[in-house]
């Protein structure tokens, strides 16, 4: 059985999604951030980090979207949520989720974590106030990425998919409007409507 | 044949010891990030992301160096470069690479491009003031996973390692000394005597 951490308005909805798109069984169990549970000792000896999500296997520990993503889609190949049979496509899919990672969670975040990066207040609102820039910025390259479309990999839907749909969630509070991006939209609108994306968000009650 | 962008003292480097270790053939590119040759409308076709790495491949292009070192170790499985056959230690690869790029390269980039995130320059100095702190904070978690060693992974060798010397280059400008992290040191020396090693710092003239 797997489990997953996580907590609601967090990136970890696209590894639950994902969960629900294998076909896996799973478990939650929610990390309560308002009491910073993320930061008691019993969470940090399943996570040092500190942070969701955290999918626990019959393996061992995982952390980090990007590799937990590919590790369900690795381990239900039924589901085919990943072209793990074509090295360069797997890498498009993995390049697409890293960019993700490394560049749009990461604009995000200055606006709601700046405390990560800057101790003054005024240093982090002067980050809080370039966010609207850097997200719109980081939006237009996944504007162009899904050309062709419907999906992020184009005719495939993929862990891109539900991974793409939480980061868009953050837009509105991040200063941009979805209809500035129309293919984001539309993508957003055909992941809202998915039964695994109705499935997540009602187990996580949002 | 592969092609590799890169720029010297950047994480191409990581990419750069991969191909070596591959056995592959590849030609090199370097960028001339003085010249800002990054933001030139030449390469923004290339990348339109304006960084390195780039890997052209005889299927196209690829960006991220978590995806494109993941690219080299399935496409030649010879030099076992990540471990492909087990979704588990792939999943570890995986989520090592995503915390390297995430949050370690993140946290590097405040101080050297403190302007991606903030126009004013105190806000630019305050992050800059910070940089020891995570990046110290960073490598803890990452001086513990090396516990097992003498690998990232353990016992064998994978694209994970290439990718930690590279990020431990940089500890010594963020303020950090090598010599506080000894697991992390000891790793950085197995990897600069390794010839694929020495083969990349050479043909990037570093």
């Amino acid at each position: 059985m797997l489990k997953l951490y996580y907590m609601p308005g967090t990136c970890a909805l696209a590894s639950h999604i994902a969960l629900a798109d294998s076909g896996a069984k799973y478990e939650l169990e929610r990390v309560d951030f308002a009491a910073t549970q993320q930061r008691s000792p019993e969470y940090l000896k399943i996570n040092p980090k500190g942070r969701v999500p955290v999918l626990v296997t019959p393996q061992g520990v995982l952390t980090e979207s990007p590799a937990i993503l590919a590790y369900i889609a690795q381990t239900r190949p039924a589901a085919a949520l990943a072209p793990f049979d074509n090295p360069f496509e797997l890498a498009r899919c993995q390049a697409f989720n890293s960019y993700l990672c490394s560049t749009i969670h990461i604009s995000h975040a200055h606006r709601v974590r700046g405390h990560r990066w800057v101790d003054e207040p005024e240093a982090i609102a002067a980050m809080q106030r370039k966010v609207p820039q850097t997200m719109a910025e980081g939006f237009a390259l996944i504007e162009e990425a899904l050309a062709s479309g419907p999906w992020v990999l184009g005719a495939n839907y993929s862990v891109c998919d539900p991974y793409l749909f939480t980061m868009a969630r953050w837009l509105e509070g991040d200063g941009v409007d979805l209809a500035t991006l129309p293919r984001v939209h539309d993508h957003h609108k055909r992941m809202a409507e998915r039964p695994s994306t109705k499935r997540a968000l009602a187990e996580q009650g949002s």
